[in-house]
């Protein structure tokens, strides 16, 4: 006998990332986490296990933050999201990646990156422009 | 009359991405991107305008590099990459984002983040461990 597995559409489940966190309805965010999700960030080495813990760091992050999804994509495993980070009025572009389980449709895992300013190296000047 | 337009698969397009760039095949690299092909760093504010420019700039780069993509995504329109990058040695993440024309099979831009380390500020200690 095969256990039926629905084919978790990995697109909506990260759309639904953006929205409910965007709204902070920690209840229907959560619904969307597997209890045991871990959440890294590689640049600052922060990890937070708990699905539980997560929403207390969203729900305590400070400041008026606002997401704009600007890229959504994903398939039964994985899922990434491109968005606009408006932070008291300073806005800038921040990128997450999720693991999925495909079976239970809910998020595992999320690494998150900031992507910071910083002065290019020299020596492309003949074929970059600056904005 | 209707033109016919094939739907491209854009995970496959930037697994091609990864897998030419790793091999230095310009050839088969530069035929993956159009013609008007748009480069860009938003952390440096650097653009790199036309294919052939944007071909110049990955086979001058200099150092031993090595890409080694960890998640790939795509839909008819956009995708995604999170890579390992290797420079002299030193590894890191790095994501790329994709805008693909899905007529013509081709990626018609690229967006590319650099996330550095930095230091976390206080403040969430009670949820966060670090590694």
């Amino acid at each position: 006998m095969t256990d039926y597995c629905p084919r978790v559409d990995g697109q909506a489940l990260v759309a639904a990332f953006a929205d409910r966190l965007e709204r902070r309805d920690w209840a229907a965010f959560g619904a969307l986490l597997d209890p045991d999700l871990v959440y890294e960030i590689p640049q600052t080495r922060e990890r937070i296990r708990g699905r539980d813990r997560y929403v207390t760091f969203n729900a305590e992050f400070p400041g008026d933050w606002h997401i704009e999804p600007l890229v959504v994509l994903g398939d039964e495993h994985h899922g990434s999201l491109l968005f606009r980070w408006t932070l008291d009025g300073e806005a800038s572009l921040a990128v997450a990646f999720f693991e999925l389980d495909a079976c239970a449709g809910r998020i595992t895992k999320v690494t998150d990156f900031w992507p910071e300013p910083y002065e290019p190296p020299p020596g492309r000047e003949h074929v970059v422009e600056r904005w």
